[in-house]
C-alpha cells in the first residue's frame, strides 16, 4: 500500500478525502492532522467513524489526529492559502510528494498571485516546479512532479467548459462565466453568513469586486489558446460572478463567448467538444442542461455547449461535484497520476440520487 | 369595501393573493373560483384557513369555491395562458376590471405571442386595450385601464434591473441576463421535475432554447430606449437563460452588458439608477449585493448597479420575491392604480427573515 | 404612539420583531440595541432596509442601533439568560414595562432555574411579580404587570397541546412530547452546529440529557392541573426530546398521554380542545395534522388532539413558527396586554405559503 | 458474475441499487425494467449515466429498459404493493430469486396484510417461504430462502432500536415510535404532497390513523420477545407516528419504553447492546445522539440507547439512510446472503458528509 496523510482533516474536503481514499485500493491513509482536535480519536471528533471498518478492513476511525503529518509517500494538504505553502515546504524536504488543495501554487506568476491574495509569497521558488492539478490538460507533467496544485472548485468547472473553445480558437476574448455554488465550497469555519438560517431560502451573488478563481481562470484559457496555435491577442477579458445557493455540494458554470465565424453552427461545436474530451474518463459531454445532482459524490464533470437560436452566442453550461471533481477527487486523480496508477482509481463515477 | 374575486385560487399564485389581500384595508375577497375544487369551502381545502378571520373581520376560510367568479369590482386571474384569455373576456364583459396574471397579454404583437406560445390568440383584439403592469413604467395607463397584464417574473426582475441603462442609452444592445428562480415560479402543477427529490441539493439551467419570457424583456426594454431617446438600432440582442435552484421563493438577475463609452464611472451609473428610482415605494436601489431573502413576503425590488472592474463591463444585479413583486404582489399595485387607490395600499415591505 | 425598544436587535427574535412592529398600528420603535453593531445605523447592518418605510411612514433602517436602550413606553428584550436579568432589572428601575424573551423570569422557583441554568439568579425578588406570558392562560395577570416572562417555543408548542387535558384531568400524570424545531431556535451565533452544511438534509435528537424547556412545561402543566381541580399527585412524569430539522422556522410537538378512562373518545377529547380554545383569537383546534408551515409567519398555534385507534393512547400534535407565536410574536400580544390595546393588534394570521 | 435484474428501476429505490450494484464486485445488472420507459436506453432517460462507465467497465447506461426483466440468477423488485406480488409470482416460477422491496411478503399473516393494505393477497402461499429480510435476524433463514421480503424503511429503523430490550425482557409491552423521515420515501410518483414548495421548510406528523410499517413492528418485535424467552402477554402495545422532513434521504427513530425493573441502569443498557450488536457490520452502538446525515449513502445504522434521568424511562435513538440500509443496500446485503457472498460484498459505510 502506499501511505498517505491528510492535512487538515476536520475541514470539509479533508472529510471528503477520508471517504474517498477509503474505497481506494491502494492508497492508506495513515495520517491525519487538525490543530484545533490534535491528541484525539477521529472518532472522538466524527462520531460516525465508532467502531467502523473500511472497505481495506482498516479503522479510520481509530486514527489518532495529530499536529503535524507523519511520514508517508504522499501527503493531501487541505490548509488555507499561505499556511499550506509554509506545510507544503516542509513536506518536500521530507521527500514527500504533494497535492496542495490550496491556491498557493496554482497561479505561476508571483506578483499576480500577491496581488489577488494580498500577502507576500511564502515560497515563490517552487512555482517553478508545481503543475496546476488539471489532469485533462497536465496528465503528464503531473505524472512528473511532486507537487500538484490542485485547482480551485469554480475554475475546474469554468476552465474545463472552456477549454476546447479556446484551443480551437473558435471564439472572440470576451467571456463571461456565471457560476452557481453549494455552500461547502465556503469552508467550515465559523462565519455569520455560513449559517443554516443565512443561507436557506436565499440566493446572491458575490465577489462582484473579484473572486480569487479569476486568475487561475484566465491563466489556463490563455495557455490554452496559446497550446491550441490560438493565443488570445491582449489577453482575456473575462468576467466572473460566482453566486451561492441553498445546497451543501454542486458547482455549475454558466459560459458566454461570442462566435468568431457566424458560420459556426451547434454541431460544429458538439463535435469540437466530443472529440477534445473523447478519452476523458470523467468528463461526459452531454446533449441536454447538466444537474448538479447527477454528480453529486462523483467525480465527474459534465458538460452542455449549445447556441442561444435568437443571437448566435455560445452558451456552455458545465457541472461537478465541488467537493470531488472540485477538490478532493481531483486531488486523488492527480496523486493517482503523481504515484504511478491508473488514473481512475477509486474515484466514482455513480452519483447518489436523489 | 370593494369587491375582488381570485380566479384559480388554489395555485400558488392565488394563495399569494389571499394572503395579501387579507392585509388590503381596501379590497374584500368574495369571490374565489378552482375548478378541481369547486363546491367545497377554502377551508376544506385549505386547513390553515380553518376557524381564522383576518384583518377586516372577515374568515376567508369561510368563502365558497365555486367554478365561475361572481360579479365583482375586479378580478385577478391566476389561470395558464390561453385559459386566461378566454376567461378575461367573460370577465371584461361583464364590466368588471380585470389584472391577468398570464402571459395573455402582455405581447402587443400577436404573431410574436403566437410563435412563443405556439397556439393561436383567443382574443386580439384586447392587445390594444391591455397595459403592461410594470407600474414603475405604465402608472398613468394602468390607472385608466380595465385589464392589466402583470408581468413575467423573470421579465420584472430583468426590465427593472436594465430600465435606467436603456432609457439614458448608456449600453451597447448586447445584453445578457442570467436568472435564478425559486420553484414555485413553476406553479403547483405535478410535475416531474417539481418533486421536492428532483429539486432539492440540485441546480441546472433550463429553456436554453429559448423562455417565454425573453420576448416580454425585449419589448419592454426596445420601449424604455426608444421613450427615453435612444432607440436600440436593429433591435437588442438580449441572450436570457433561467437556472432553478432549491428554494420555494425568490428570483435574482445577474445582468451583463457593455457600456457605449468607456468613460462611464460606477458613480455616473449609481446616479443614474438612484435618480430613476428616486420616487420609486418599492424599488430600492442599494450598493451591496442583494440577497432574494431580503426580499421575503414584500413587494420590493432590490437593485444592486456595479462595473466590473478588470473588464469594464457593467453589471446590475436585481431581485424579488417572486410570488409578490413578480405576480401577486406587482398584480395588487395595478389593481390599487386601477381602482384609484394610493400604490401602496396593503403591500408590505419588511421581509420573513430568516 | 406607544414608544418601544428592543434590546439586542440583531438576533433573530430582534429583527423579527423590527418586521412585526413595522405593522403595528400603535408602537413605535424608536430604539434598537446591539451591542455588537452599536454606532452604526439599521441599514448598515441590515442592507434590506435601506431607504425604506414601513407602513407607519418610519423609516426603521435610519435607527441608530446603541449599546443601551433609550428610555421608552417597554422594552422588549432579547438577549441570552442571565445577561437578560441584569438589563430587565436596569429597565424596570426607569419605569419601563418590559417583555423578557429570555428564560430569566420564567419559573417560579430559584432552586429550579439555578439547578437548569447553573448560575446564581440574579434578581430573584423580581419573580415573584415576573408573569409567564403565555396570554392564553394568564391575560389579565399579564394585563397587571410591568414584567413578562415571554415562554419558551418547545413550552409553549407543548404546554397549548396539553392544557386542556391537564385541566379537565383526563389524562395520567405520564407524559412524553416529541418536538421537531427549525434551526432558528438555535439563535445567530456562531455554532458549528448552525452552519449550513452541518444542518441541511440532516437530523438529530438532542438535549437527551435535558432540555431547558422542561422545567417551564412541568411548573405550567402542573399549575394548570391544579387550577383546574384535578391536581397531578407526585408531579408530572413527563420526558421530553426535541429534534432538529433542516428548515428556519416551525416547531412542531407530538405528544403521548395516557387517557384516565378508557371510554374516553376521540368526540370528547376533541370537544373538550374546542370548548377550551373557543375564544382564543390564536389558536386553532382542527381536524387534521397539522404542518408548521401553515403558520409561517403567524402568531397562529394549529393542535389536532386524536387518539391511537389501536392502543387507546391521546396524541395531541401542535404547531406553531417558533419565531412568532414561540418569540416575537408572543412577545407583541404579551406587549398588547400591558398597554391596555386589543391583544391582537398587529398580529398576522395568513401563513406565507409556500 | 452473477446476473442481475431490477423491476421498476426508476423508482428511487431501482436507481439506488443501480449505483450500489455498480460497485458490487460479483453481481452484474444485465436487465432493468420500468413500464412507462420500456424501449428506451437507460442514459435516454437518465442523462447521468450517458457515456460511462463503472468500476466493473460497463455501461450502465446502454441496458434498455425494458417492460418485462429477462432472465437473471436474482431480481431485485421494487414495484408497488400488489404489483410486486403478481411479478415476484412469475419470477420464482422461472427459477429466479427473489429480493422484494415492496409491503407484500412480509407480513406471516394474511388477514392482517388484508385489513392494512386493503386487498386480497395476490399469492398467500409463498407467505410460508418468504423470510423477512432483516439480515440481522434472519441471516441463515435468508441464506436458504428464495424469496426475500424486504424489511419497510420504518421498521428496519425501529426494529434495529428495540430489538436487544425485546430479546432480553427489560421493558413493558407500552412502546411508542416517533419518526422523523426524509421524502424519498414517498417514492417518484406524482403526489402534491410530494413538490418541492409543499414540504419545504415543513414538518408535519402523518398516518396518525395508522401506518403500514406498523404491523411489521409489532409481527418482529413480538418474535424477537418471544425467541429470547421473553413472550409479550396479551401482545405489544406500540404506538408508532412518523412524520416528514424537508429532506431528501434519512430517518431516524425516537423510541420511548419502561424499564420493567427499576434498577436497570444506563450502564447496564448500554452494555446490552454493545453485546447483541457485537458482530454486526452494519450496525454501530455508539454513545451519543446520531444523527442521519452520518449514514447518508451507506449500509449502517446507528444506535444510540440512553435513559431518561428525571423520569427512568428509556430512550432509544436509531437512524439509517432510508434508501440504503432502510432498502435498496438492506436488499443488496439479503441478495449477499442468498447468493452465498460475503455477507458485506459491495456495500459502502462511509458516509457522504456534507
Amino acid at each position: 500500500m502506499i501511505t498517505v496523510s491528510i492535512v487538515n482533516v476536520t475541514s470539509y474536503t479533508g472529510l471528503e478525502l477520508l471517504r474517498l481514499l477509503a474505497g481506494h485500493p491502494e492508497f492508506e491513509v495513515t495520517s491525519v492532522t487538525a490543530r484545533s482536535s490534535a491528541g484525539q480519536r477521529l472518532d472522538a471528533v466524527f462520531p460516525q467513524f465508532a467502531a467502523g471498518r473500511n472497505q481495506n478492513g482498516a479503522h479510520p476511525g481509530h486514527l489518532l489526529i495529530t499536529e503535524k503529518a507523519a511520514r508517508t509517500d504522499l501527503a493531501f494538504v487541505c490548509l488555507p492559502h499561505a499556511a499550506a505553502a509554509a506545510t507544503v515546504v516542509e513536506l518536500l524536504a521530507q521527500g514527500i510528494k504533494v497535492v496542495d488543495l490550496s491556491a498557493d501554487f496554482r497561479l505561476h506568476d508571483v506578483a499576480t498571485y500577491e496581488q489577488w491574495y494580498q500577502h507576500t509569497h511564502p515560497a515563490p521558488a517552487l512555482l517553478e516546479t508545481a503543475v496546476y492539478g488539471l489532469s485533462e490538460r497536465y496528465r503528464a507533467r503531473i505524472a512528473g512532479t511532486s507537487l500538484v496544485a490542485n485547482p480551485g472548485c469554480h475554475s475546474s468547472t469554468a476552465i474545463l467548459a472552456l477549454l476546447p473553445l479556446l484551443a480551437a480558437g473558435l471564439v472572440k476574448p470576451d467571456i463571461i462565466v456565471n457560476t452557481l455554488t453549494g455552500i461547502s465550497g465556503a469552508g467550515r469555519g465559523l462565519k455569520l453568513s455560513s449559517l443554516f438560517c443565512e443561507q436557506d431560502e436565499d440566493t446572491s451573488a458575490y465577489s462582484l469586486d473579484g473572486h480569487r478563481h479569476l486568475p487561475e481562470m484566465v491563466q489556463e484559457l490563455e495557455a490554452a489558446a496559446r497550446d491550441g496555435g490560438h493565443p488570445v491577442e491582449g489577453g482575456l477579458r473575462l468576467t466572473f460572478v460566482p453566486h451561492v445557493l441553498p445546497m451543501s455540494r454542486g458547482l455549475l458554470a454558466t459560459c458566454y463567448a461570442e462566435r468568431k465565424a457566424s458560420s459556426l453552427s451547434i454541431e460544429e461545436i458538439r463535435a469540437v467538444y466530443a472529440d477534445y474530451y473523447a478519452n476523458e474518463p470523467f468528463i461526459r459531454v452531454i446533449d441536454t442542461a447538466p444537474h448538479t445532482r447527477w454528480t453529486t459524490g462523483t467525480n465527474l464533470c459534465l458538460i452542455y455547449p449549445t447556441l442561444d437560436q435568437r443571437t448566435g452566442r455560445v452558451m456552455v453550461v458545465s457541472c461537478l461535484d465541488n467537493l470531488v471533481k472540485g477538490a478532493a477527487g481531483a486531488a486523488v486523480q492527480n496523486a493517482n497520476l503523481v504515484m504511478g496508477l491508473p488514473e481512475t482509481t477509486g474515484l466514482p463515477t455513480m452519483a447518489l440520487v436523489p
